[in-house]
């Protein structure tokens, strides 16, 4: 199977990063589909591509049709989709390929493991991109679009998809959180976060050489119960922060005994 | 107050590292102690010094006598030691500077905001150095010598160090907790944590540029239930993480109500 023509159905900062990097490498964007018009307008000028808000007006001149969009709004979309016999992906992390049946004969999907922003165009070329295909051909050919734009390409089922996207919630989701959390309660104390972000670099170029759990660090892996009390004391206003100060401290214990 | 000649009271990965910085800046280390004759040794062949393993083999010959021993033992540390009217100073980000009352006159907190390991010495310009003395006479000497190491040297008292400390527990503790969490859940399915690396440092990186709160993402935050009880079915065979993918999700929604 050849792919020379693509269409993107979503432009929010997924479709934005990777539809523009397969147009940077050589694809014809042939046509942008937002329910948001301006968005659809906004991908399309940026791609050479034309727009459409409408589903119904998707045209069958594409060799691919890239879903990227809400998780939760896959099926809507493949349900209302009048395109048949066509090679049709989507870029979900926690969505299977199962969302396909009855929908398609063709589709995969195409899973780049990263986070997007619109106004950031990253370099796609270390960026993961995991690729599941309906049958191995289908594999081939997203692979091979696939390594146009990465150096790591990984053929990975929908249950190893799904295990990936929960250990990023952990690591990515979660560990953000925490940082939001440091910042609220620097804040609240008139103090700049930029004070803790050698520390925050530091820290995470030290689990990036590691395993994390070697590296651990703090009061709770080291059964330090009088600055745990101490810091438990000073949230006192917070108990929100207090609960899970507890919980997590627990949990690293649990983790290390 | 002329800072010339200074004594390590500890060789832990502190120690390790800001004695060898000042000594690379022109103060003569005059003593190493540890109760660890082998790291006190280890440290003193590192900086052109002397080692002891003994507290009463401390000598008054230094300007500068800098505790870096394990937060709980700073203390009984003070306690054992006969060296009276000199400047004394320990370098833990959760110790009150009351820690000092009654054992000396001279004293102060010289607390560098960053995660050490004795077999990685950083560049220290950038690292913050958090300064506080019992007099400002003192504060200003120990910011001298904060100066010849970097260029962010910050008078915080006792209560901001707290909140400090506190915030770096949830920025970089409880975060590095996630990041081995996601190591082992990955490593269960023999997914290499390799694959994850390119989003983690992205996450770390918005972070860094944004209030971390104003780029949360993932199933929380955007109420995704659909997502969340799959994850947690993925989860069953690990009720800890389980509990505490629940309680971090409900801290995530709460957050940002």
């Amino acid at each position: 199977m050849n792919i020379k023509h693509i269409t993107s159905i979503g432009a929010g900062n997924v479709a934005f990063s990777l539809i523009t990097e397969l147009q940077k490498n050589g694809y014809i964007i042939n046509q942008v589909f937002s329910r948001n018009i301006n968005n659809a307008l906004e991908l399309a000028a940026k791609c050479k591509s034309e727009a459409t808000d409408n589903l119904n007006k998707i045209n069958r001149d594409s060799d691919l049709y890239i879903i990227s969009v809400k998780d939760d709004a896959i099926s809507s979309v493949l349900k209302e989709l009048e395109i048949k016999n066509k090679l049709i992906v989507h870029t979900a992390g926690s969505i299977s390929i199962d969302v396909f049946d009855k929908h398609s004969e063709y589709y995969g999907v195409f899973y780049p493991l990263q986070t997007f922003s619109k106004g950031k165009l990253l370099n796609f070329s270390k960026i993961p991109i995991c690729i599941e295909g309906a049958n191995q051909e289908i594999t081939n050919t997203l692979k091979t679009v696939a390594s146009t734009l990465s150096t790591r390409v990984h053929e990975i089922d929908s249950k190893q998809r799904g295990t990936l996207h929960l250990a990023a919630v952990f690591a990515c989701n979660f560990a953000n959180h925490f940082f939001a959390i440091a910042h609220d309660i620097l804040e609240n104390n008139n103090i700049d976060f930029d004070i803790i972000k050698p520390l925050l670099k530091e820290t995470v170029t030290k689990a990036l050489r590691n395993n994390p759990k070697d590296v651990q660090t703090g009061p709770a892996v080291r059964n330090d119960e009088k600055t745990i009390k101490n810091h438990l004391d000073k949230l006192n206003r917070f108990p929100e922060f207090q609960k899970l100060y507890s919980f997590v401290s627990d949990s690293i214990k649990d983790f290390h005994k």
